[in-house]
């Protein structure tokens, strides 16, 4: 009964058999195979159109690289206040940034409020150099809390993006998910709206890593190839990457394990519906489940086997928790099961 | 016969299975499961004392991170002119330390004349802080042109390095290689020489993507976490990582695999001897041989498909090539066979 | 009638003169003057104890260099959501620590708030290497908005500093303005209630260019002199800001240029409170007055000669102004005459 | 006898006063006074094109922030081996670079090779992202030994700079001092030989702080607001350096100054050549005279009261020197008198 994250999964097997029968043979290293060539050119397809990647080692390289491709002097970029850049990478992109700031956005549900970001990106005056210059807006899509933007709500952010002539980045840790869920192609939910890039993550849906940067406008990436070998991300035996996404991508797998992910997710919070000692935080829309219970509830969850973190509650609305409970997250993956969520649902009870 | 570099070979099997059977089942990210702990164990054993060890994704970012580990500013590290950090890393120990320098020591067959050394600090008088101060110094072993550093070489860098304070590096991305050469254990050519930090590589050896970076003092280590974490260093399926250096460290496979690639070498360097097309550059001690011959035949090699890179002759001696002559580096690897070597040595007549 | 800030001032006679004499002669550059060495001295009488002093050449470089003197990898540094140094100084800080963060604190106003501060520091739970970890508490004396710290609330600050182990460092833009009007003495403002740095500001009043960076703990400077030179703020003719500082402390002169300062303002605000088109946003305490009037009549000051800047209110409490209304900031200096203020109590009406 | 260095000088009575006199009144601060802006129109006027213009504290800061404009991820600017930014400024031009490498060139007189420069940049081929990329050419006029590049040295190097579309930085810290000598106008010395920023230095020749950063195409310094202020390099009380500027440029003022120290210099050059203690180390072609002798000899100039530094010879020709003699610098400036030379000579005699 694992939903820690769905990083605490292993690799699925196809893909770890891919590896297994790519370790053989020689080919050029640092991203100049026949085999990463052949992934580049599997991202134009997905991408309906040429774009640039480039693999990386985590989603934080992923996020920080997209940060450092667009970098300005005083920058700042826009963010969800929940975001992982903001609240899980270290300081990370602002490390690879020189110090462009993250800029956080409240907005209900893990998503951007476009009237608070409008509001946010007026705080930063044309040619005000004290307060520095907006310089990027980065959106989760699954955000963190497992909600989804719609593509009318990826618009509307979009919309001010062009409008301030700022590039927007996703954030896809959850890529997969959000996609699978929306029931929508890569391109719908990206360049068609707007975005420009893309952290595309594999990792935390079945490859054991593999990252990929995405820019939906080569041009912007001029400098990426060197961004990233100074980051220290350019790996050697790329192939293998290259290979993870090639079992990933095959015959529709990535979008497949998103799937069972995502359904994985409906049958916890349509069992936790049911549950007298817990109820749903909010409507979950991917692959992560919030519920609240009572802390002692969780403690024994924890005891009796489930293992899963307890979460900082967002801090709007503030009044989400009574006394003496908790927010607690569950992750589900392409590795949970149905028994795991069955046994689970049975001890919460 | 692909002698390009040792990282155009793949896995090794028993590493790629061994990366497979991790597949399944769920574990702690970032360096917390079991497997990881493990491991951390496992190099205790191997440096026969406490040590902090930190897994990244390149030597790259080991070597970088080993520096930043230890930066202060207007930091000045002294390693080899032809030093891989120097030469190859694209600034990223530079980028990682916030603009530390490094310095290039002379020295023949790739490695540091301690005389030249000392030369180079005593440029930086104490408290003179228009030319910055020393912060480490650097070694690369086995180094970048097959040869090796002895033990009395290393120790008496590392007498320098003690009497001027400063943190003793290698870059040991052939580690291996080096140990099987030198018949040493991997503490004495290291720790009980003086060396506080080892970039260990495993890539190069079989591995696919496993790199460590080795504290002999942890303390010196103490922000490491928060360091690799903000360079997005980090792996969340770390254990991949820990599983790759399991098998390597199996029964001694790594040794294993690095005495195969040295003796693949010594049977290049051998049949080189009895060519009249080609004769040495200099004497290989591991698994790189550097050979001369005409450029014309260096050619005629490659179109016949023997795979290799040319190689910037070093800044001294500098009569080494002839006119029309050209360096010709070979990498040998666990993956070169017996066939491969023969047949190349064929060819070169 | 300008009130624009107290930099648009140019320098006190006194301070302009000393310049002038020092202009003759030869001395040792990069602060190894005797005149330097005088001055440092001085800095350790006012603050009755022996602390490190740094020139710098603006009060965003004292207090980024503060923090790169403290910094830590993922650092968080806590700061009022109002301060300069997150407001502007267009990413300094971060900038110079190489990407630590300024977490924004609130509390009403212009001050930290203690229960705030610490709600906000246990966001960094020990150990949790993903949100980063705490490095330093930031607070502005005065206040961006002209209040003050009192003693007590710089004590319970303090003590939370304390109780992480983080530094505690005051942005002393106007801290002569503080001491005249606390009457305290430096050290009784800050070492005695455990501040640790302070940014020393002598140019907002009186000098043109005169600012310094203290460490009430020499060790924690060790680093300082590097820091500062490659942070290209070593003046070569430090002399000159030594010179300014020897004014500027001569009998009091400081101090009474800020009592100065303080007077002007508690000018304004006394017949600002008997004027009908403006009222008082809050209760001044130094040398700054915020008031609020309708914007058409701020617009006809302004046309009338009056020069001022319209501030952003602060986030909280967000019902300060009413439709149409403007909050106008007004700033005093040595160089304010009761004559400017009272044309322009008078033209504001 | 003071010739250490042309820094340990004051300030010329007329710059001095200068100040004096922009002592009282309001002025808009950081850069937009009337006086800042009447003094960027002197410096269109003086390159006779328009330039764009930022005033920094330091000569550290103008080479550093000139470096920052351009500034490539892996990159690398080719300086002299000698060249201040190398030797002498605590790594802050990788520092405001993120690490960008100063490669060193060599080249005899202080000068770089332009054949050696070739070289140099020849080994970073295009696209090889391993070895980082060419970003810059910066030669020091005067150079740090006192010689100077003639204009046709000049347009060697720029024309290697266009070849390789690398922008061309001049580091003038005595600028006025090779102007003075070779008889050039300052666009003639610059902009119409290739050069494309110029930092411009004033504090060397009789102003207390006063340094320009010039670039000769407005666009290329497009971020340089927003890099200076993230730098803390922009002055709140900028008109004190615009005034400095306004007093230095007044009548011919700076020109006359260096031609003062020029003249010093041809005054201990001709004294040392009637010397039988001493030998010229080179011939001297601005303000500063390198001059060879015992090492007693120096040594007991120094107890009669001469104040000088001894230099490291250059690293070619190694013979400079025979045992026990050293390398002298003396460095003319506005302030050097005719008596202090004459009497230093009759000292070393």
């Amino acid at each position: 009964m694992n939903f820690a994250s769905d990083n605490w999964a292993g690799a699925h097997p196809a893909i770890a058999q891919r590896l297994l029968d790519e370790a053989a043979g020689f080919a050029a290293p640092y991203g100049a195979s026949a085999l990463d060539r052949q992934i580049e050119q599997r991202f134009n397809e997905i991408f309906e159109h040429e774009v640039a990647v480039f693999f990386v080692s985590t989603g934080t390289a992923a996020n920080s690289l997209a940060l450092a491709a667009i970098n300005r002097p005083g920058g700042v970029s826009f963010c969800h206040r929940e975001a992982h850049m903001l609240e899980d990478e270290c300081g990370a992109p602002e490390f690879f940034t020189h110090g462009a700031r993250l800029a956080p956005v409240d907005g209900t549900l893990g998503k951007i409020d476009p009237q608070h970001l409008k509001t946010e990106i007026q705080r930063f005056p044309p040619n005000f150099i004290h307060a520095g210059q907006p310089m990027a807006i980065s959106i989760t899509q699954a955000t963190e809390i497992g909600t989804l933007y719609k593509p009318d709500e990826i618009s509307a952010i979009a919309e001010i993006a062009r409008h301030y002539a700022l590039p927007l980045h996703m954030d896809g840790a959850r890529f997969a998910n959000a996609l699978a869920s929306l029931q929508l192609s890569p391109t719908a939910m990206t360049r068609q709206l707007g975005v420009d890039i893309v952290s595309f993550g594999g990792t935390k849906n079945g490859c054991w890593c593999a990252e990929a940067l995405v820019f939906m406008q080569p041009a912007m990436a001029k400098e990426l190839p060197y961004i990233r070998k100074r980051a220290a991300q350019l790996f050697s035996k790329s192939r293998f990457i290259a290979a993870q996404f090639d079992a990933y991508f095959e015959n529709g797998l990535w979008l497949e394990l998103a799937r069972h992910a995502n359904s994985m997710a409906s049958l916890l919070q349509n069992g936790l519906r049911q549950c007298q000692n817990a109820r749903l935080a909010w409507q979950p829309e991917a692959n992560e489940v919030f519920c609240i219970m009572h802390k002692n509830h969780a403690e024994a969850l924890q005891q009796q086997g489930a293992v899963f973190y307890l979460w900082n509650p967002p801090r709007s609305p503030n009044d989400l928790l009574q006394a003496n409970e908790v927010l607690v997250r569950l992750v589900t993956s392409f590795a949970t099961t149905m028994a795991q969520v069955e046994q689970f649902l049975e001890l919460v009870g």
